[in-house]
């Protein structure tokens, strides 16, 4: 027990150099303990500066007099103390509702090359850990609290997540700490205080290292799921090069590579790639991989997901989100063709070169449209795209530009982009590939 | 419910041309169901001939009435039982031994192409993952009991994995079948039951979802865990191409290979490698493999396991069990060079090309020996077999055959393994290698 500052030491010796160190201060035993041990460390070594953060959350009316138990525990230890106020959105739990606005307000307040240190220990991360059981969550889940991770512009830290209750406890009682015993902790209609209270004492009485190894599952599985995404990037990068439509700019990757690979990898990777874009289907709805995956050639297969679409064209799935998904808004004249023109919803487009003469403007397709070719006379738009191979999805939202009611060029196809001669080329930038050439 | 037949059929479609089903039956109730189904299957579908097997314990009183109750269930039913005996070894874990005893009998039963059906559900699927939580285990352990496994010369397959107890139930009042209440299912100092009795009830009181959610965690477990595996064989083959000293016959790796990974693909890779020669350490103490891996180059590192020894030598580690870890007798006389001669504990030596004049035998180092060299004269053979590059491991078993007390030939060495002239070359197959060559 007498080791606590020296331990806590070593935990957190990667982040000496911080420029701040924030405790986030409810007022009950573990934050209280982390604070005073903060407190005893910064005494004998050199640490960054620490401050002290307490959420109000307005609740219960209990709850209001804790900023002022905050504020007397800080004045005691000499540690500067913000309280924020946060609006905790009524909904289906009070709980996790009330978990997001603190760690909002966490995110907002810490700056870069700062840490905020939180004072879960090693039997809350049992009970995460039993409780993402219980919804049957995968490695990454059952990985439970991560002991580090990005939180705002800098990081978050759990330095006790080794540490028990009891230890905690002890510890308090020794140095005559007093704490707020928070009364939603003891009511066992939430969630997670039936575990506490209603589970684990009997695991407890059978296996008194229960909350240990559990927390032991929980390292387990963090680090399995670190070489799982080690192994989702290897494969992603082997599907990644840039393929013929790489103008789009959209997310994509060559479905031959992808599906070569087994299911279970497959989804690995998938999972790794689209978690930067939207949240992920359960299990059972994996089923829509598989229809895009095996879909004829000729089909048009349509996976729908939370934040968007995964589409399969030219040999490879594209993800399609936010723009891409409406019809954009036509036509639109370009008085001045000398500069780019902003395509509302859709990028935008230039000319390369010379500029054409006469009044100009963009329109997208409807169907029916013929162009002529210098060389080839009147075509169909619709065979000349299907001989470019361009995927589907975008086919609605090339840029046609018009002069005079006679289709004069369309955006980024070769041989139908430019003029006869060569003077000028017609450019598209779409909406996702905007933002990298702006 | 009425569909729990079709239901098994799907599952058990796999192995539908299995030479035989056989049904290990407790006279329980998930075995009694399990073969109730089987039997109403066989009734609308073609399945391969259902067998029972009961393992008798004994190790209560009451059991002894099992068998007679399971042949009247089998006689009802017209299926043919068999009853197996078993001793059960006295030890620290009464259920663990009887289960160890129950297995062993069934992998003694089970045939090439036929398959040993066991009554385990989802409820039992998730105590064991439980069970398996509350020991600290990784991603492997999660996973719990797999859908289906080797057995034997066969294979194991948990048909009713995907059912719940209380499903089984229905099934059994609804049939109006009989069966076995175990009387140590009720007692609670049995750690499983503990968990059936004092900590499950509680769980589906508030999350009557608990099992089926925890059974998805098993699964997704088990299918990270077949991805581990792949990386794992992946890192392997890379880091598995044959060295210098391959004639060895040992299981080796590069070492700069694996040491290129990150720590914990390596830990992965050594793990899967190391899984079919011993039992692995715990978490806690794979600091053997780290000091292995970071020792000096002119250490002589060495990782003790359960069933041998990892030694680092040439680039490379190597694994050593058995023999190899005994130093093997000498001096044996070789009475007839014309065939090869088998060395106690440590493989075999042979001449190719013509044999030797004189009385032969073989040694091995004990230090201080000369060797004479056509173009060299006297040399000692500490520094011959340093310019060798030999590891160490493997110097005091090389096979030395003198003749008159003179050291005429060191098997495998170039230089130092055949006459002045090429006229013979002394080859040694070692312990390792003998299976393979023999």
């Amino acid at each position: 027990m007498a080791d606590m500052p020296a331990l806590l030491f070593q935990v957190l010796k990667p982040w000496r150099n911080a420029k701040a160190w924030h405790v986030a201060l409810s007022g009950g035993l573990d934050s209280t303990v982390l604070l005073h041990l903060l407190v005893q460390l910064r005494q004998t070594h050199s640490i960054p500066p620490i401050t002290a953060v307490h959420v109000h959350h307005g609740l219960q009316a209990e709850a209001d007099a804790w900023p002022a138990h905050c504020q007397a525990l800080c004045d005691g230890l000499g540690v500067p103390l913000q309280v924020i106020r946060v609006q905790v959105q009524a909904g289906a739990s009070v709980e996790r509702a009330a978990r997001d606005a603190r760690y909002q307000a966490f995110a907002a307040l810490t700056a870069a090359a700062e840490v905020l240190l939180v004072g879960q220990h090693r039997d809350d991360q049992a009970e995460t850990l039993l409780f993402r059981l219980l919804r049957g969550a995968g490695v990454s889940g059952l990985a439970a609290m991560p002991r580090q991770r990005r939180l705002g512009a800098g990081h978050l830290c759990r330095p006790l997540l080794d540490v028990s209750r009891a230890q905690l406890e002890a510890y308090a009682r020794e140095q005559g700490l007093s704490w707020i015993e928070d009364p939603s902790n003891t009511q066992t209609d939430f969630s997670r205080n039936f575990l506490r209270h209603e589970v684990f004492p009997g695991l407890l009485r059978r296996w008194p290292q229960a909350a240990a190894s559990m927390a032991r599952s929980a390292a387990h599985c963090a680090e399995a799921q670190g070489l799982l995404d080690e192994l989702a990037r290897q494969d992603l990068h082997a599907a990644g090069s840039a393929g013929e439509f790489a103008w789009l700019g959209l997310p994509s990757l060559e479905l031959a590579t992808l599906a070569s690979l087994s299911p279970a990898r497959q989804r690995n990777a998938l999972r790794h790639w689209l978690a930067t874009f939207t949240s992920l289907p359960d299990t059972d709805h994996w089923a829509g991989w598989e229809a895009l995956r095996d879909a004829r050639d000729d089909a048009r297969p349509v996976w729908k997901l939370a934040e968007g679409e995964l589409h399969r064209a030219a040999g490879r799935i594209w993800w399609l989100s936010g723009d891409w998904l409406r019809q954009p808004v036509a036509p639109v004249p370009w008085g001045q063709p000398e500069q780019a023109l902003v395509l509302p919803g859709n990028g935008r487009v230039r000319f390369v070169g010379d500029i054409p003469d006469g009044a100009l403007q963009v329109s997208y397709r409807q169907g029916g449209e013929v162009m002529t070719l210098p060389s080839r006379g009147h075509r169909d738009l619709k065979r000349l795209l299907n001989e470019s191979g361009v995927p589907l999805f975008a086919r609605g939202r090339l840029p046609l530009v018009y002069r005079n009611g006679q289709l004069l060029a369309v955006a980024n196809l070769q041989g139908l982009d430019s003029s006869p001669c060569g003077r000028w080329q017609l450019q598209w930038l779409p909406t996702s590939s905007d933002q990298g050439l702006s």
